[in-house]
Parts: structure tokens; sequence; C-alpha cells
């Protein structure tokens, strides 16, 4: 995670500068990154994302403040950007299993105009339960923020699952 | 709910035999059908059911293993059909309510071809999870099996609110 990207003759546009100029997490004090970009690879079956470093595919997830202010809200979010998210919430959920054994799965249910809600699941937990809005200006301010936000989010619905194990397993 | 169904001049076919040999229920033997005539009123925002009978509101609910068996499961499924789908989980949802004054919101997630997962959530509990397939089908075999299978489905999710309170009030 500490390469530095290497960039591909691809439509791929260079991270923007907070990615570098951010205290980089390294793979081993950041668990959620790690699962973030092994769930993002796993979807990569056409191998075409083979020669992008890791922290150039997490790259996408850093939207700055004054980026998010330029994405207009009209019309429909960017399909890539919805995608984002539910790969956020989906490596939330293998995190919470890394973290206590018990799957989360998630359920995510948008308009098309941006709004939703997503869930994630545990047996009869919902472990995770959050409405979603303006998710065209979906992004963290710094890859050390996304970790924040990911690793928050499982600790959170580990907590849940370690307090009502009964209703995690039925 | 005794009314035969008056037909009006729309495009409504007429209900299937079954919808009147069955043993119709009344309305008070059979509340899961009266949330659910309450919830099909509530979205007539047009007045267009207003000359519809309650019976022949339902009868669209009523699909016979013959009918369901003439409809090909190739494509897309009719879209009034998953919006019944959605209804009728919607007043399963109405239906907790009455029975234990916890709100159980429905998510369903559908794949356009006819396939998904609907959940009702109360609180931090998931009191229904269901895994449709086919919904291109979907169709009770009459007005009774129609009120049996949403009640049923009620009456096991309020016994698991009743059971794990603490987690739907969370």
């Amino acid at each position: 995670m500490t390469d530095a990207p290497t960039y591909t003759a691809s439509t791929y546009t260079a991270p923007a500068d907070t990615a570098q100029t951010d205290t980089a997490p390294t793979a081993v004090d950041s668990p959620f990154l790690t699962v973030l970009v092994r769930l993002l690879r796993a979807e990569d079956s056409h191998g075409a994302w083979e020669r992008r470093s890791d922290a150039d595919l997490l790259a996408d997830y850093i939207v700055t403040r004054e980026e998010r202010r330029l994405i207009p809200l009209i019309g429909d979010p960017d399909p890539d950007t919805l995608w984002r998210v539910e790969k956020f919430y989906g490596a939330v959920g293998l995190r919470i299993e890394q973290l206590t054994g018990q799957v989360a799965s998630p359920m995510m249910k948008m308009h098309h105009e941006g709004f939703g809600r997503v869930v994630l699941l545990a047996g009869r937990l919902v472990v995770l339960s959050r409405h979603l809005r303006d998710v065209h200006r979906y992004g963290h301010d710094s890859l050390a923020r996304l970790e924040e936000a990911g690793e928050t989010a499982a600790q959170e619905a580990a907590a849940l699952i370690r307090r009502f194990p009964e209703v995690a397993d039925a």
C-alpha cells in the first residue's frame, strides 16, 4: 500500500494530491483498507486492474471537500460511485466477519436519484443501518478517513453482535 | 368483503372463479386482508379504484396453480406483479404493528429478472427474511390462502419481537 501508484495507459485519472500527502496508512495498521482492496480485486475478473497498485485503486474513494462541492446533485449519480458505495459496505461486512466470525450481508436499496438505505444483516440482527443521500458526492477526505469510516462501522457492528449473540445466530 | 365484485368499465379482467367459489373470508375473520385492502386503497391517489369493491381489488392477488403455469418465466416480471409483492409485505409490516405496536419497515431488493430478497426490519431486529424467485408467477390460490400467508408471516414476526423486545426497541 506504500508503493507509489503505477500509471497504466488507461482512462484512469491521477489520484488527488491528498492521497499522497495524507499520512499513508500501511497494510498493517489499516485492516479495513486491506479487506476493501481484496474485495475490489475480487471483482476484477478480466484482470484490467492487475497493473494498478492498491493505493491507486483506493484513490477512487478519495474525494476532497472541494472536489465534492463541484459534483452537481442534479440527475442520477454515476454508476461507478454507486458501485463504490456498495463495495464499501460489502467490505464492512467482510471486516465484521473477521472480527466476529459472523457473516454480515449487505442489502442496499437506492432510488435512482441518489438516496436510499443500506443495511448489514447478521442472522436476525441488523448490525448496521444507514440512510444515504446525495450519493453523487460519495467519497472520503483521505485514505486515513476511509480506513477510519470503515473500521468504526465494523467495530460498532461487532459490538452489537457481541451484545446480542443469540439474535445474530438465529 | 362479502359483496359481489362490481365491474367497472376499466381494463380490469374478471377475477378468477376461485375467488368466488372459495369460502369467502369476511372482514371480521380476516385481519390481514383488511390491512392489505387499506394499504392498496391508500395508494389510489387518483380515485381510480373507488368503484372497485374490496373483493375485486384482492382478486388481482389470486392466481391459481393452472394460471401460474401459463405465465412464462422468460423476461422480466410484470411491474404490477412486483408492486403487488411489495404491497403484500408492506401489509405484513402494518399487521405486525397492529399486533405488537412496533413498526416493521420492508426492504425489498429485486434483480430485474424476478429474483431477490425481502426483509422486514423492526428496530435492530430482522423480523422476516425471504429470498424470492420466479416472482413473475407471484399469486395465491385463493383469498383464504392469501389471508393465511399474510397472517402467518405477521404472527411469526410478532413472536420474534416478543422474544427479543430489547433488539426490536434498539
